[in-house]
C-alpha cells in the first residue's frame, strides 16, 4: 500500500457510490449503466488514487443485477489498486465466515468494512483470510456516532477506544485497518495515539465535511497510514458526457493536495 | 403477529440458513437447489411457525444467483407469515436508506435485522418505511457479545441497556423489535424490564443452547412478545429424501412446547 502511495503521491480512495438516479442520464440506455459509469470513472482516475471503494448498499438495492455490476466493476479495478467492499457486515462466527467468503472468495475484494458490536467472533472470520484486510468501524463522523461510540465506560474510556484496544489484539497492522471519521483533528490525534501503526480509512472528507490538512497533520504515520475517501465530490463532479473528465479534475485536485501533505507531514 | 401466535399456538421462527454443503445431495441436481430446499421446508412447516428468517450471508455467499434464490424464497413465504431478512445492516443515513430500499422495496421483506453501532441515523431510515419492522441487535448470545455489549458505562449501565433505552425512543413497539440472545433467564428478564412492550427475536435456542422454558418464563409479555428462532435444529434434522418430514417433526416438537408455554406464561 505504502509503495503505491509513494509512487502516486496520493492516499486517495475513490468511493463508487453509483446511483442510477445521479449518473448522466444518457448512460441509462447502456446494457449495464452502473458498470459503464464505473468503468469510465476508473479509467479517468486510476493513476490518481490508491483504492476504490464500492458502497455495497448501492448495488444491493438493485437486486441480483446490482451484484453483477459490482462483480464486473471489481474485475475492472486494476490489480495494483486496493479494493474495499464497504459493506459493514458483522454477525456470529459461522455467519461472518460466510460474509467473508462472499467478499473474499465469491468476489475477490482485498478488504471489507466490518461492524464491531458483536465482538471478536464477528470479526475474526474475516481476519482468517490470508492477504485480506478487515476495516473495522471505530469512530465514525455521522450524527449517530455520538449515540454509542462516545459513551464513557466506568474507567472513563469512550466505547470507540475500547473497540480499538481490544480489536488491535485480534489482528495486526498488516490485516486490520479502522474507519475513522474526519470531523475533528483532535479526535484523529486521539485515535492515532491508541493505534499508532494501523491504516485509517477516512470517509469524512468532502461531502461529510472534514479537512484534509487536519487529517494529514494528526493522522499520518511513517507509512502514511491514511486512505482518504471521496465519493460524490469526485464521481458526480459532472453530469454530462464529459463526466469522467470532471471526475478526473476533482481527483487530481485532491491528489495534488495529498502530494503536498505527504511532503509536509510524512516523517522523513 | 399476536393473532398468528394465538391461532397457531406457536411463536416459532424457522431460520433458513440454507447451505449447499448441508442440504440433501440429491437436491443439487435441481436448477435452483437452495430454493427447492426452502420450498419443501416451507411447505412442511408453514402451519407450525409464525415467521421465516433467511440468513442473508448464506445467499450473499453464492453471488447473484443466491439473491435470485432468496427472492424466490421470499415470494414463496405465505403472506400471513412474517418474513425477516437477517442481514445486520447499518451505515450512515443515506446508505442505510439504500439498504432499507434493498430489503423493503427491491425485495418485500417485512423486517430486517440492524446493527446499532453507528447510532440513530443508521437505524431511522429503516423505521421510515410504513408497515415494516426493524429488529435491532441488543444483547446477543455469541462469545463476542461480552466484548462490548456488557461494557459498563460511567453510570453503571451496560452498553446493551443504553442501546435499548435510546433506540426505544426512535421507534415504537409497532415497528421495532430487538435481537435478544437466549443464554440466561436473568438476562432476558433484565431486557424485558427495560423494554416491556417490544417483541424479541431470540436466536439462541437449539444449536446456540438456550432453554425455551427460560425464555418464555422471563421474556413473555401480554402479546407474547417473543419470536424464537431455530435454524439448523429444524432444517437439517434429516438429510435424505424425507428431510422435509424430519424438519416438520422437529418444528412440531417446538410448536407443541410453545403451545404449553403460552398456556402457562401468557398473562390471562
Amino acid at each position: 500500500m505504502f509503495e503505491q502511495i509513494q509512487k502516486k503521491k496520493s492516499f486517495l480512495c475513490v468511493g463508487l457510490d453509483t446511483d442510477l438516479g445521479k449518473i448522466p442520464s444518457y448512460l441509462l440506455k447502456e446494457k449495464d449503466p452502473v458498470f459503464e459509469f464505473n468503468r469510465q470513472i476508473i479509467d479517468a482516475t486510476a493513476d490518481l488514487c490508491v483504492a476504490y471503494k464500492p458502497n455495497i448498499a448501492f448495488y444491493e438495492a438493485l437486486g441480483p443485477k446490482g451484484w453483477e455490476s459490482l462483480q464486473k466493476t471489481l474485475d475492472y479495478i486494476p490489480d495494483d489498486i486496493f479494493s474495499i467492499a464497504d459493506a459493514k457486515r458483522g454477525d456470529i462466527g459461522n455467519t461472518s465466515s460466510l460474509y467473508a467468503k462472499a467478499f473474499f472468495e465469491t468476489m475477490d475484494f482485498d478488504s471489507v468494512t466490518v461492524a464491531p458490536y458483536m465482538g471478536i467472533d464477528s470479526v475474526k472470520p474475516f481476519l482468517d483470510f490470508d492477504g485480506k484486510w478487515v476495516i473495522l468501524l471505530a469512530l465514525t463522523s455521522n450524527e449517530g456516532s455520538m449515540d454509542f461510540q462516545l459513551t464513557l465506560s466506568k474507567e472513563g474510556k469512550p466505547l470507540f477506544q475500547d473497540v480499538l484496544e481490544k480489536s488491535s489484539q485480534w489482528g495486526t497492522p498488516e490485516n486490520l485497518m479502522y474507519v475513522v471519521g474526519a470531523t475533528r483533528g483532535e479526535k484523529i490525534a486521539e485515535v492515532r495515539s491508541i493505534v499508532p501503526e494501523h491504516f485509517f480509512l477516512v470517509p469524512g472528507v468532502g461531502a461529510q465535511g472534514g479537512s484534509l490538512e487536519e487529517v494529514a497533520k494528526y493522522g499520518m504515520n511513517a507509512h502514511c497510514g491514511l486512505l482518504v475517501n471521496s465519493s460524490r465530490g469526485i464521481i458526480y463532479a459532472g453530469n454530462g458526457t464529459d463526466f469522467a473528465n470532471s471526475a478526473r479534475k476533482e481527483a487530481a485536485k485532491l491528489q495534488e493536495e495529498m502530494g503536498k501533505l505527504l511532503e509536509k507531514y510524512l516523517p522523513k
